[in-house]
């Protein structure tokens, strides 16, 4: 193997002693040298524990194959372990759903070009063709998949047989305006990012900041989270906001919301591509 | 008239050419000096206008009070305004009414003391009795006025009279923990400012942080506002936030939140100690 | 006139009672209607006053010719004004000079695209060639000027005729890695606006992120300042900071200020084109 | 041993594999929980490893005296390692040094009234008498040491024979206006925290404040550190900053920077109590 190459071996198991020194112990023995970790126990009641390891299989004369099949014998079985590994030589493959709006998807095709996130983007879904000019000149496949009130479903059909014939790892929603069906969120459970363009919970829904700009707040936000059945509801990713005030109109919101946005959506897609984020329940845990 | 002594005129009228020019001409005549002038539009189609202007009155040979009646007659009637002045050497009386939490009302207590927030506190009012030696030890009198489910219009009633007879200006709610009656809040429109502790509209009500853990906000935040009939629903005078994760639980919440509440609380009674809040609609106009 | 065209009127003057009154009112006589007016004095030992007031002319039957010389005889000239006005109608013309980084280029580009830079780009100048394509795919001239030891004098000799062809009102350095000479910059003064990667004073000169990253900071920054002879000395426009920590080495610190950088910038530029940038001494007033 | 007693073992090493599942097996073996643990590795030419692990000790029946002896032993011995434990039973022991500004010795003082700050402070040490009163409210010891040209020597000796009567673990300089000489700078090597009002490395020195107004910068900012012999050089713990203007006199930047510096102080302090901080050469790694 190669170096530089590195796994992430995320877990979660119920809380007990000897997991640290179990999983370590055991990365030790097979050469791999483990170059950071991260652990978060849930409380007392629940008593579950997450840990994200990375390490470096530069040594190692086992191959991946084994060391999975026996981590799993030796340290996961015994430990009652729900675990998985990524290899950074997997480069993920994501897919991108946008509407009109291109900042997001902007940001993300510059930040991919720039070498910023280590990804593929196999192609660029679109109910609008407003987007095709500029996705394609980053030289990314463009299909244009237009809804309306009676082909929804089979748009969607459509749309998952485009993203798993590139055998995408996740897709995101970068300002997709149609809210996607169970049937559709059921075939990528916790693999579709979505940013909302407010600080949710707050101003879930359509218009939000139409309804921040008429409550009167004094901070916008964005929210990236993952896309549930429950319409913005899904385990938060990442948040933040910018100050406004009085003399903000709902075109100045918009317009500074953009930049949260992007910023946003950028900071839980890098933490996805990295491996970092771990959902449980309705909320995640974010190395 | 002394040096050093300035006026704040704040102004709402129907938005119309040659307002600035009327009242800085009436200001110049009356040998006023403008020392700062904030002026905000409202859209068009409402088509209202406000100003804050800061004055001094040094070189003045007229009273306030023909001032005041002269500014009337020649600019603010024609005009149509709502206008206010407030002198700088008319110290605001500041009551505060507090539970059992005392960051809030420490945090006034040293600003106050190191001359930060120009007012005089004439009195602190608390249902419980937690927070009367803090408050003795600054020299300002304590009222106990515990509240249970057969006082509370009684109990009203005396804290009205307290403050009333303190002529206190506004009252300041920090981190009092019984919701006001319409007969309380309608005897002082728009001068209870209230800190909440959440980042308003997302969770109102009781709980904020236990509510903000379980969905698993990234950011939790702090608001201040005007108290109105409304639960959490008063016009917001200022909000902040602060990073959070999976890491905090809900006491680390709360011990976070103490900070951003007492800085959003703080900024907004200073906000209101300097005439700098209009409050239009249900919404503020922070200059 | 046509609506929705403002005029800018900046002014600096010896600080006495009347400017406000006595501007306002030339305005309003001239059927101006003021739209928003900004204040600042500064300590009365040094005794000066900006302002900014924008004002609308739509009703007006005076040119802009005659309204300027009037205001020059009756207001200007016996309140002894420095003074300038802007209208919306006149677009700017932005040059910019950029080297090898696009991200600064980038973002420029995009929002000046997306309509939120309301400026013409007449012409990028640069030393490298990297950055032509990009440039000409936004449809805007690129002029090669390599710069070596030898031939820096005639090299900017030729970019200040460029810049003097196209009627750039003011050039923005997009991360242009040459220190330019104190003739070229006496062609522009108060015209070329600079992104530092450092929070100046702190790690000015070469290398500031790994300046940043040997001195152990906790936060990183960037600083947008107008560019004098004294090397990153000149007046600041606008700064920002991210926190970074021991995990970041150096080129994380160069990503993350990347982001900084743009941001910083941009905000720079916006006040610039709005103009809303005073210089007084080696500081700015940005009302 | 007691519940929810838990070790901070600290270690500094050459980085090699096997660390992490050393460490984690010994805990292991003798009954220790693992409750969280953060890594960090330097560069490869330096080839350095950090780590930080807390851990439980309630079901072992091993004495901490034998589990520090044998941790040596198999351990740390064989990885050459440099490393510390505490435990939070030791409650730590926080001496206060002063000047006349009470913010940060007040925000010291009401958050561990509050039970933030799980420490003793057994003195307080001040070459003024002004907060004298202030202290002893708290039930706190106040020591005058006045210093002047000729005693300064004299009055160190004096103020380390207090610290040490008290076994202070640390020394907090809550703006204490005086330098410290190397003399007193070596017996508490790593133990001295420093609040300076400035954004370091930005405005070392005096009048900070006064520096930072006349080159006109848009944020200001304090720094937390250790002290060395350097002035205002010693290794960075935390730095925040806020946003000012053209409108803040001096004295506005110096109530600005108050609230800054107390917050600053506060992180750093904590994050000394919970043994967060490792300083290598002049920089802290902030677990």
């Amino acid at each position: 193997m190669q170096t530089d190459i590195t796994g992430r071996l995320l877990i979660c198991c119920p809380d007990r002693p000897g997991i640290v020194a179990g999983v370590s112990q055991f990365l030790y023995n097979c050469g791999a040298n483990i170059l950071d970790a991260s652990q978060h126990s849930t409380d007392p009641r629940e008593g579950l524990f997450f840990m994200r390891m990375v390490f470096q299989l530069e040594k190692a004369d086992i191959t991946r194959e084994q060391l999975e099949k026996d981590f799993q014998e030796k340290v996961a079985g015994p430990l009652k372990m729900d675990w998985h590994i990524d290899y950074t030589d997997h480069r993920k493959q994501m897919a991108i759903m946008v509407s009109k709006y291109d900042h997001c998807l902007m940001e993300l095709l510059l930040r991919w070009r720039s070498g910023e996130l280590p990804v593929d983007i196999p192609l660029v879904i679109s109910n609008h063709k407003e987007l095709q000019q500029l996705t394609e000149d980053f030289g990314i496949p463009f299909h244009y998949l237009p809804v309306d009130a009676g082909n929804k479903a089979e748009r969607e059909q459509e749309a998952i047989r485009l993203i798993k014939n590139v055998n995408a790892d996740f897709i995101v929603l970068a300002r997709y305006m149609q809210i996607l069906s169970p049937a559709f969120v059921s075939v990528f459970p916790q693999k579709i990012i979505n940013i909302h363009h407010s600080f949710l919970p707050a101003f879930a829904g359509a218009n939000p900041y139409k309804n921040a700009y008429t409550r009167g707040v004094k901070l916008i936000g964005a929210t990236a989270h993952y896309v549930t059945n429950d319409l913005d509801e899904g385990p938060i990713i990442d948040q933040d906001v910018a100050r406004v005030s009085h003399k903000h109109a709902v075109s100045d919101l918009v317009m500074l919301g953009r930049d949260i946005e992007r910023q946003v959506l950028t900071r839980a897609v890098v933490a996805h591509i990295e491996d970092r984020v771990i959902v449980h329940g309705n909320k995640t845990i974010v190395f």
